[in-house]
């Protein structure tokens, strides 16, 4: 059978690019910057956002909606704010296009021009506290635990499929509280779901951790982040969750009166996490077959192909099939059974491979004879004959254990890739030759923050679990207390 | 107890504003036009979207995403298609703010202006058959059946909470299909769909009819339509469904080969419902006390409110409120126990029929002595006293028979306000002060539809399931052989 990727070793980002493509996940769209999340995508999308949203309810949380645009004016009144976003965002400054009496086809009408332009919202911190301001006048309209899922646009100049687009799928959590310890620790129970997920959900571990003052989020007093690595080596933000303090509600002058009768500013969190995920999952465990999908995020867990010469041997194998198809169902395990005749067995399985579809079940002839099926695992690609007896029990438990071992083997590639290094040349060696995290001690200055960007990579995050532990500055040789996280970063 | 609302035989408009604003559905926000949906509202559209979602499945269609942004020139390529939605739409002129040195704040930086501007999705039609080229080449990749959830913009001028907002969410579903047969299938399968929706699921009756030319949707060869009666006597469009035939596969040239080996055009559908239909539940069914939801699409089914005296008191009640709330639970009842202290029974039985919670169990001491509990309906308004024991199943089957009932009183309601006009002053009559619905003769001309508006009526459409009976034009006098449904609409 033709190989469909280049391998990731020979080019990895042109490896991470065709996935997406032949794997039926996502393309490129007429709009600069902007994909089309296709069906399958989509229903991968679809499978974390129930998760995610199943476990925002758990604690407490319900969704709302708040408008796709934003007044110019709103983004002004959080100086932060607006310098972390205005250079990145789509502008809606008309509101009407007419016929082109001298050129034919369409312009936009020059007397439809707004008073006021409108920002297409990149986060909606701005028109949200906007709204708070009218919910809150007492502790007792507190806390406001609210979630939005929406589509957020960032005018970014060089987007990759998932991983970077103009606009892209998100959720946004807005919470409002009477303390500042209250919404410290909202901003770290959404970071410890958000942990939760992307380790038992998408198999992916990661390190939880602050961000330094010149990477956190635009308007936030903290940021709480997780951390990923890819396969190459790289890191990717899977996620933050911010303390933003009083400075949204000073922006928005959202008072409240205390408990004591007094007044004060509400104190505020944010906390998002993105379609930019979807690609977090593809580069954390898809090999040079294709994608491979840890089975609770897999849309299809279980594929079954039939396999036989003569027409006349289709209708014992659907039979079996139909049968263990239902089984699997009962357990709530997702399956396909793909009886399509325009496909021969071997570009199906190459297919499902691709698609990364956990478990395959090869049933044939033999099979349906011997009360046997193929199984074959997507992690490992090893294949057994088992007795049909039984089989959906023995599926449930595999299903299991590949969702295991896809997170084992993730966080042992993090692990023999994490280095601590204890001098600048060590430093730009992880970097620059072996890649993954190096773990350095920092002095905490912005001087020598600058010094570890320009080797193009960043301080990912202060490890939360960090030891302390007694040390020297990397760059500055001056003294540290904790090893920060750093690496070349998507 | 005050009565928070006007009633609706005062001022329906203020009634309607009214009610959204203080059963906490949704409010106007600092963008023109533009709602934030509360969490109650949203809720509400959750359970629309969950059911609606499920059906679509059901019948095999899968969910996609497509750019929230549409190039300006896509516009032009389908003619009515511009005509029809060039007059009302955002558009994205510049990507980038930069601060005002002058003036101070910031504005929009003329340097980073768009080559060719962009529009905010008022529908998708071009962005999708656009991607439908590259995906299309054979019958054999036929049909594609794709939903997408999303948000859309439509320049309003006058806009009302709900019924009409310059952004609202949707679903948009786009088909594409080999023959015109299959492809008017799926419309009218849609179209049943939304139908057995709206009825059972929100209670609501609906007339399936075809829209005349003149209000066929831009772009489209057929509209079908769903029209429902509110409580004003106005009609309220309640989701359409377009066959498209060949006009966006030829303005975007997607052709196939079909099972003859010869090249056509594909054939199209698609079809919508939106957060609108939130308005048209409010005015189906609530009343001057409130919201009155069908226990299907309510989010909380039965509130529990504990009524005592002294705090001793509570714990008992307590103690019962939760064995009911488990019983109802495990039947897949949504529940709300509200055993805050910080509000009085009185103000929270006012507050669950705003938010028009069909069923209301009160719980005092003397019900636990005697082993009884309060219901109240908010359909009916009536209360009972009956034994705790059973009931969760009776409170189950009561459920069951309050849908049934409010489907049952709106359609009384539109019967009692259908009515069958002969001639030009009886339609008169019932547009300008009976209200309702008049069926009437129309002759098929333009010039008869146009005199109709004047009225500022229009035609809703002709029912798929009207009885073919000749007769004369209430306008012309011409022959006809089919009434139409007439009325003034939302």
């Amino acid at each position: 059978m033709a190989k469909v990727l280049v391998s990731k070793e020979e080019n990895y980002a042109q490896w991470y690019n065709d996935l997406v493509l032949k794997s039926g996940l996502a393309e490129n769209s007429a709009v600069r910057g902007c994909m089309v999340i296709k069906p399958y995508g989509y229903a991968i999308w679809e499978k974390m956002r129930d998760e995610l949203d199943r476990m925002f309810k758990a604690t407490g949380h319900e969704n709302a909606y708040f408008p796709l645009f934003i007044p110019k004016s709103f983004f002004s009144r959080e100086a932060d704010h607006v310098e972390g976003f205005a250079k990145e965002c789509a502008v809606v400054t008309h509101y009407r296009l007419k016929n082109d009496e001298e050129k034919g086809g369409i312009i936009v009408d020059p007397e439809a021009k707004l008073e006021e332009e409108l920002i297409i919202r990149p986060t909606s911190e701005t028109i949200i506290w906007h709204s708070y301001k009218n919910w809150i006048q007492s502790y007792r309209d507190l806390p406001i635990l609210i979630n939005q899922w929406a589509n957020v646009v960032r005018w970014e100049m060089r987007t990759r499929l998932f991983l970077r687009t103009t606009e892209f799928l998100w959720q946004e959590g807005h919470t409002a509280h009477a303390t500042r310890e209250e919404a410290m620790e909202e901003a770290m129970q959404m970071m410890r779901i958000y942990a939760e997920f992307t380790e038992n959900f998408l198999a992916i571990p990661v390190i939880t951790g602050t961000k330094t003052e010149s990477e956190k989020f635009a308007g936030a007093v903290e940021t709480l982040t997780l951390e990923a690595l890819m396969q190459d080596g790289k890191a990717l933000q899977a996620g933050t969750s911010h303390f933003l303090g009083q400075n949204f509600a000073r922006a928005f002058d959202v008072q409240f009166t205390n408990k004591e009768g007094k007044l004060d500013y509400v104190w505020a969190t944010s906390w998002g996490m993105t379609t930019r995920m979807i690609g977090a999952l593809i580069m954390a465990h898809s090999d040079n077959h294709g994608l491979v999908l840890p089975p609770r995020v897999a849309p299809i867990q279980v594929v079954i192909i039939p396999i036989y010469k003569g027409r006349d041997e289709f209708p014992a194998i659907a039979e079996t099939a139909e049968r263990i198809r239902k089984e699997l169902t009962d357990r709530g395990i997702s399956v396909k059974f793909d009886d399509r005749d325009t496909h021969k067995p071997g570009w199906k399985f190459a297919e499902y491979e691709l698609k990364g579809v956990p478990l395959r079940i090869a049933l044939g002839p033999r099979d349906i004879e011997q009360g046997t099926v193929e199984l074959a695992r997507r992690d490992t690609l090893e294949k057994q004959v088992l007795p049909g007896e039984g089989i959906s029990a023995h599926i449930s438990s595999l299903l299991e254990e590949i969702q295991e071992n896809l997170r084992r083997k993730a966080l042992q590639f993090r692990n023999e890739n994490t280095h601590r290094v204890e001098s600048w040349d060590e430093l730009v060696d992880v970097l620059e030759r072996r890649g993954g995290f190096a773990l350095a001690h920092w002095d905490g200055t912005r001087e020598s923050e600058d010094r570890i960007k320009e080797t193009k990579a960043t301080i990912r995050c202060l490890p939360l679990d960090g030891v302390k532990e007694i040390g020297k500055c990397v760059v500055s040789g001056k003294p540290s207390g904790q090893r920060v996280v750093i690496a070349k970063a998507y």
